[in-house]
């Protein structure tokens, strides 16, 4: 495997996925742009990954388990792989956010207890 | 543990990282600010963690095991834990990135193969 990989996504795509692109084994991550009054078409959870969302610009909202979440740029969640979750964009703002899966439970050692320097 | 955790990192913030803030367990995530004409102070590998970074704003480049990569917002790297590794913002213009920790190979399945709608 190269020691790295290099992908470059415009900021007005829809969607982009990373897995395969940057030949990612420890996450998937997506870019995601909902424009303005939309929202994922479906509620959903997970069997065995955590979701780490970062929102990037706009505002929306996440409903989690029936709680109602505010979203705004610099807002990062964790969401359990339980939990049913579904975002919406606001009605006069689009939301771009990046979703990241990892498995629960996997990361082992982390910062200065894997790092070489 | 609680279904869901949120944090707000403000733009400006120099760094934060969000393993402990956000109860993460499969990924260690941080949020960077180099200003201009600035870099990491030191080269650094990985034992068993692949780094995926993510430009956020500005530009600057990476050195990787000796080659140098530009980069600028949209830009996505995926290094391998033996990469040894190194960032610096332009001479100019500050770089803000996010850097995701993953232990290589955790993750078993992902998106339609982990996902409950």
């Amino acid at each position: 495997m190269a020691s790295f990989n290099k992908v470059s996504i415009p900021s007005s795509q829809a969607r982009a996925e990373l897995h395969d692109s940057l030949s990612l084994t420890g996450a998937e991550i997506s870019i995601n742009n909902l424009p303005a009054g939309t929202g994922v078409p479906f509620v959903h959870a997970h069997k065995q990954n955590e979701e780490i969302y970062a929102i990037l610009s706009g505002s929306g909202r996440a409903e989690i388990d029936g709680e109602t979440v505010s979203l705004a740029a610099g807002d990062w969640l964790r969401i359990s792989p339980e939990a049913r979750r579904q975002f919406f964009a606001s009605e006069d703002t689009a939301l771009s956010f990046i979703c990241i899966q990892v498995k629960v439970h996997s990361l082992e050692s982390y910062t200065k207890d894997d790092a070489i320097v």
